[in-house]
């Protein structure tokens, strides 16, 4: 205490505990922001016909197009809430945890493109796989960001048991369904699409069993 | 207490008051950006002519796209205020009420599809129909996810009788009414978009007498 | 207290003082919300040519575009500034003022538009009275919700006697001089953006001086 | 505390400290909004191709457009980090502070249309001297801030030394290389963006080296 240089030293890399609060929130803020600014942007995947003679007809031919959105819609929403709830579990990030984030991020922000082509070629392989590989990144990015954030004592106490879980068989489980549905896609890109549907409706009720998985989806306020 | 495993799943499955209302906030913040991008990518809706040679003229014949911006920005308006109040009601929320709210905010966000839509056809009733449509399911929803809360007792004390009466006549009115205007834009598109104008100007004043509705519109901050 | 129903009914028409503060913030963060996405989609008013021969020939055409760009991004920046000081002198808020702020966020994020048109048309008069009125119908709804919220006591006790010096003068000063320029756009167009970018250099210090407003600029935070 | 007059007069000017603190945070979200939006746009610079024969072939001749989209994913978050880092060091702002904040705002805004030019003319001169150009003045804007708060006593007490190192060597070295790729692109635009990689590779850890930068990446919650 008595040397004022240790002691300024000690202020530059220590920050109070409520500077370090607010630098945390704005990184799940500017997260958060990114999602909700991709998931909004889907609807310009959605191209309104110019000089249409049959609109109807115009918008039936488009359907591809509005299933690509209520995909690509879900996919994201379900990928906020794994971050949100990952996120919530972390009393500290370093940063490679927050270059692991960016890197997600660019990738979570990539949706809009891969699923405007598939929107547009929905019977092409070469959609299919882009869109795979975009999605099988994300989910690859994320299990290494919670293995690491795991690994490195970057979760708090009363989430480090649900983390151990979370890290574990599920994870792997999304990115390898879609690193499988690529060569699927190669002989049929429709039944590529049905795997991915797998994912959401047996996929993850049977990886949350396998891993005994009771994590509450809610919560609560004061 | 002596078990340290029963300790450490309550630890898993009980996050402090503190955390959840963290986690309830970005769920809040996050609809909330959808809203604030939604209504802000109208603007993309409106197109600036290429090589005019009579820009004053040009402009005159895209009054309908101009309308529709106004009335999409209004319509995105009062739904932001809704469900901003609806969500300022809730004390709980579980894992239905999240998926019903991506439903919702997946059809908030189609609405400058549609929007634009409308403003490039507006004398179709294909469009109209489209429009009526897209605001029916973001009508309907929303009612179901308030007639959810009020049965899961999610809401707060404070406002249980005024959800009450917030998830009966008023909001199926809405909804009704844009499934009513879609035989009647087969007939004339026109008279259609009159009857959403009854939605804004009589319709929810007559909807609150109906249900005795007083609740004040502002607030105030200490 | 001994009539449970006078009880209940209370309960509803008064939320606690730190609920109003959440509502009140929510409605804040919107309108910055549309502030900073109608900001950042001016970019996407500068295109990017298409198969140019001589790519430096074609940037150097755009100038117009690029100078569109950087008056409206200090335009909006400006109006983001006034808004956030405004709403910071708010103790409450009332329906009325929240429909007056929505219709100005309608307008503010017209600015992309009329911006592109400016950008693309900046020699006909057509498209410089078209922003101007944009900036006009801007500025008016703006003054109207600070004399509203002055009239109807909602403005914090500290700050009452700023926002008459505020709601006086200089505002009805920026609205007029967009007005004054739409007759001289007539004329010439060019004449008419000197007049605007008058009121940037001179107008706002001349309306400072003339209501001796000796507000500060910034803040301290603890 | 006698004169009725000079108490309100220094009401209006001095708004309570958490009012600042609101009013602070403002500022801070809003730029992190302009960054989030500006980062999630660059998605549109990739264009889906209409009506393809081989969409295979068409993707793989876009190559240099996923390139730009990469780099200026990176650019856009390691400049946010910066902002983020040093906006969270101030103790206080001004008037001037917030303006050169808004400037700077305004050349990070630009980012997608420069990286769109990037990566549809990645092998000109005129499109990566367009890119330099835009960085080098993020760059310099951001150096003039972090000086002028250093100057004029914003900085809070504990980060003071750590923002004399900020301010020194490293911020001009990045302006500076930036700056220097401009001529190289003349030669050679492949050359001048190697340079650039050596900015994120070399760079940034040889001028941490120079000026002995030891500040802590991560944070903790509490």
């Amino acid at each position: 205490v008595s040397e004022p240089g240790a002691e300024a030293s000690s202020r530059i890399t220590t920050p109070t505990r409520e500077d370090a609060e607010v630098e945390f929130n704005r990184i799940v803020a500017f997260s958060d922001g990114v999602f909700a600014i991709a998931i909004t942007l889907l609807v310009l995947t959605l191209e309104v016909p110019g000089g249409a003679d049959d609109l109807g007809q115009e918008l039936r031919d488009r359907t591809d197009e509005f299933l690509a959105y209520g995909l690509s819609f879900a996919v994201l929403g379900k990928l906020w809430l794994s971050h949100h709830r990952f996120y919530g579990s972390l009393g500290r990030f370093d940063g490679t945890l927050l270059a692991l984030n960016l890197l997600y991020l660019a990738f979570v922000a990539l949706v809009p493109f891969t699923s405007d082509l598939l929107g547009n070629y929905s019977g092409e392989s070469v959609a299919v796989i882009a869109y795979a590989l975009n999605l099988a990144a994300v989910s690859l990015v994320f299990t290494i960001s919670v293995r690491y954030a795991s690994g490195h004592d970057l979760v708090r106490e009363w989430a480090q048991a649900h983390v151990k879980h979370f890290a574990g068989w599920s994870d792997f489980f999304v990115a390898g369904v879609f690193l499988i549905s690529i060569p699927v896609a190669l002989v049929s890109p429709t039944a590529a699409t049905l795997v991915w549907l797998g994912i959401f409706l047996v996929g993850r009720r049977l990886a949350d069993a396998m891993t005994g998985d009771r994590r509450p989806a809610g919560g609560r306020r004061g």
